[in-house]
């Protein structure tokens, strides 16, 4: 029987040259869409050529939500077109004795598929709160609810993660033997997002300190 | 006359919607390319359905360079094909008195064209340590010249930098005058990339402090 949160390999998912850097479970997979702030989102335009766009990202469960303004001409695009998403964390760059064995050790995640655009006001609503609280928790409890009117300006994308794979190198620099003697100093260094003080606007028209949202962001959350 | 460091645009290089956002000159994008570690390569696999691959680039003048593995299918998929290259840096995200307003201040470039595969052994070690530079300044003073085995066993790619364009970001939260009064902490949250104190490989066979590259990491450079 088939693990219901380890997700089946096709042949666009599967990893052909370093297997073992795959991982198909969707534990691993939430955990790096849940910690990035954007991903990347490629489309095929009307001449079958491709186009990248970053973007939020959001996660509902087992499906991965996406917007932009109803006046976007690429996310109209990709409603009920193939489109593929991909997100990318990197951890630190990984310094080997020899140029050749450079790399970085990263997460990153590929999602397949055609996405629906979401239509009823009511979910399309719920999408959009799921939106920016994965991009701010706890923001949504800080402002008003959404318009009726602003739900129909957006356009509102969910798109399942059944054909997706999470690929992760995590170690330190490998040269070959014949390097190994090399004096040359070979290691990791790390890379963090790191989030800087908020900055009030100037046109505030109360005295208000930073909001919890902003005041204690953090990611992973 | 045409500025030459002006891009000319195109249709597919257009900002439609918000177009004083779009930048086009040289300088602008040259920047925001060379603080970027990494970009997301779109291509159109033979099925006709998008691939976007995280990877990272460098820059030789006007020209974007891009690198793998020679057994990357990916890759040897994207010589000779349309591509585009999205490189994307996150400055803040954009807090609003309401939902629908939230966004982020970003730079972003988008470089559409047909790479070609870079065939000589000497341009292509070139190209090797242009990226090598571009993602550790400093690093190819540090580390033996690649061999020729090396340099074969990766394909490089040269895009011209010609149809391309920026896209930015910069300013504080907007919202409509009707919700200018609402006691709603607004403003920005800083996004910072930061680098870690340089690890040192267990197996290292020289007891040697982190090496300048590393120890003075920044970017931009």
């Amino acid at each position: 029987m088939a693990d219901e949160d380890e997700l089946a390999v096709t042949d666009r998912t599967t990893l052909k040259r370093i297997p073992e850097r795959g991982h198909f479970d969707r534990d691993t997979l939430n955990a790096i869409i849940d910690e990035a702030m954007i991903c990347h989102v490629g489309i095929v335009d009307e001449h079958g050529r491709p186009v990248v766009i970053p973007t939020f990202h959001g996660r509902d469960g087992d499906d991965l939500l996406l917007h932009g303004s109803a006046a976007s001409r690429l996310l109209r695009t990709a409603r009920n077109s193939e489109i593929c998403v991909t997100i990318t964390l990197i951890d630190s760059l990984v310094m080997a004795r020899t140029a050749f064995h450079h790399s970085a050790n990263y997460r990153s995640v590929v999602i397949f598929g055609v996405p629906e655009q979401i239509t009823d006001d009511a979910e399309a609503d719920a999408a959009l709160n799921t939106l920016v609280e994965a991009l701010i928790p706890g923001r949504m409890d800080e402002v008003r609810p959404n318009t009726t009117k602003e739900v129909r300006a957006t356009l509102t994308l969910r798109l399942p993660i059944t054909e997706a794979s999470a690929k992760i190198r995590n170690g330190p620099p490998v040269d070959d033997e014949e390097d190994m003697d090399a004096a040359v100093w070979a290691g990791l260094l790390p890379v963090h997002t790191t989030f800087g003080e908020p900055i009030t606007a100037d046109d505030m028209r109360h005295d208000l300190p930073p909001s919890k949202s902003a005041a204690n962001y953090r990611r992973p959350a």
